[in-house]
């Protein structure tokens, strides 16, 4: 049985892009597990670096006002909608919910240290800031506070049982997690990657933690494994279309709502979906257009305007679309053998709608 | 009451410098844990960086022979022998031991990172072979598969809420490890450091895991809260014996033991003890030249020998005999309130006695 949803996954026309509701929905709660968590900073210590990445204070660890939390909170998100979906309150979610955002920003941190990038989200990074040992073990300092909060959901409805579980699969994903950065920096030396393998990849590197916080969610609420693999299946998906998603923006999207600049991944010369696909179907001159510009270290503005054109020319764009939303339609066929609310089908169908569409 | 034990702790005339029955003791069981803990590499994955960290096989994979395990396992074998001593099988503290090992390397692999040290235990660093960006997730990696290990602690004789809470105190140890990191960071730029800053600071980076390694071993074997503290004030004690021998080893140490040049650390301009208590004890002349040595950016040899002058000028180290030999007989001391079998005592004092005393 398919579930009965509202709206079309994946079609551009009836979904906008603006957040669903399930974000503000949840932001509250959101707020008050991370502010739980993470302890206050006394100055000169390993939390200032954390509040400041986390969006919350300056540099100098002022309050940085109104915008509390940055980012989309997905994961969190994710994790306390599939705790009320399956009938439980969300609150005994709260500290799982943390966790997962909390694991997710100690990842950017680190992947701002590889990829040496000097800002995310308008602001410096915190290796730009701090220096890199500094940002090395900051970022291990939010792993373990988000560690220690999945650790400590155990509550009047979760038992030790259900908290050790949910303790080990967020390890387990995050080592899937690991897995999946350690293929990824792989391609960046290697030409012959097929879709197929980036696909997997990205199961790992993205899919994994999206997928993690929706099981999470979903045994907090219930003990019922059809319900578990619904949530899992679900969360594959979702983690799927989320990524071909970004890979999408990271080359065709507007800079004003992704604030990065168009065709970033391609000067950057990151191998995302769309390259990945090109360099798959590319035959004779385009093809050796390609290996000329990935084989150089940096790449010229008629470099990206090339791949743009060779990414045109086979269709990378519409591929990319497509595995998108069939990725969106997959997440949603996935809830069908159990049952939910109207509420909750309604906003999941929200929810893949806007991750695959969404311009931000 | 004070434990009666044999030897005379810190005593260098009684206790040589040979490794502890207790660790070859232990040797098989931590190497049961840990190959049961490190998943298998097939070949271009994070596992392999880990086991070459980890000592069983070379840069390509090959098995390095009879060296399974490389250094000396203190966590492991402080926490099986926490364990025994309080009349419990130390096999229950098999994947315990393996966690506090694994937690242990991964911190070597992202210090190796941060101090961009070219070699460990005569061995190229993680880093220095697979470049930053491996070494750092390979790094995340191990604290994974350690996290993991400690989350599948539970069995027949260990309880979830044993489990539970043998993780939370990792985890907490964990973030006190990386809070005493931030403060070595700090010290590095800093000349007004005082000793008892200094010893906070090694209480945190190296005294929480030694601490949590014999809390948890302790915790395994019983849930007597006195059992709890008095291996708990132990191993805070068994820490600062062995970190301040540690910076004694990293300036008069022997290069053949150590495996490190003779005033390694000097020349590294590290400030450990003897060189934060010549700091804060040198007076006129010698003040003058070790803020003028500390304040370049690389040291001379002749800067290196004035600086084990004014070590040896201020009585440096006196001072770090006499505080190896103060928390050795502390850390037995600790043990006085709770009844433990011969055995363990003469091993507790053996074990102490080699910490304080080691050449390597």
């Amino acid at each position: 049985m398919s579930p009965n949803v509202t709206g079309t996954p994946g079609s551009q026309s009836t979904l906008g892009p603006e957040l669903p509701g399930l974000f503000a929905r949840y932001k509250g709660l959101v707020e008050v597990g991370l502010s739980r968590a993470v302890p206050e900073s006394s100055g000169d210590d390993i939390f200032l670096p954390l509040r400041y990445h986390l969006g919350w204070v300056d540099r100098e660890g002022v309050p940085a006002g109104s915008s509390f939390t940055q980012g989309k909170a997905l994961r969190p998100t994710l994790c306390l909608f599939a705790c009320e979906a399956l009938a439980a309150d969300p609150d005994r979610a709260i500290p799982a919910a943390a966790a997962l955002e909390l694991i997710h920003n100690f990842s950017l941190i680190h992947d701002d240290i590889q990829d040496q990038d000097l800002e995310r989200r308008h602001q410096p990074t915190v290796w730009s800031l701090w220096g890199l040992p500094r940002a090395l073990v900051a970022g291990n300092g939010l792993q373990s506070v988000g560690d220690l909060a999945m650790l400590n959901v155990a509550g009047d409805y979760v038992p030790t049982e259900t908290t050790l579980r949910v303790s080990q699969i967020l390890t387990e994903s995050y080592m899937e997690m690991i897995q999946g950065q350690v293929l990824d920096l792989d391609f960046e030396s290697r030409t012959g990657i097929v879709a197929d393998e980036y696909l997997q990849m990205i199961a790992y590197k993205t899919g994994a933690l999206i997928r993690s916080s929706l099981e999470i969610g979903a045994l907090l609420a219930t003990g019922d494994p059809l319900a578990f693999q619904a949530f899992s299946s679900f969360g594959s998906s979702v983690g799927r279309a989320f990524q071909i998603r970004d890979d999408f923006l990271g080359i065709w999207g507007d800079q004003t709502t992704t604030g990065k600049a168009a065709g970033n991944d391609i000067r950057r010369r990151k191998k995302t979906f769309p390259v990945v696909f090109a360099f798959e179907n590319a035959r004779g001159k385009s093809r050796e257009e390609l290996l000329r510009i990935y084989g150089q270290e940096e790449l010229t503005g008629r470099d990206v305007e090339k791949v743009l054109d060779i990414l045109d020319e086979v269709g990378a764009k519409d591929q990319s679309y497509a595995i998108t939303e069939a990725s969106a339609h997959e997440a949603l066929e996935a809830l069908g053998p159990i049952t939910l609310p109207t509420w909750a089908q309604r906003e999941a169908a929200s929810l893949v709608g806007f991750l695959a569409n969404r311009e931000f």
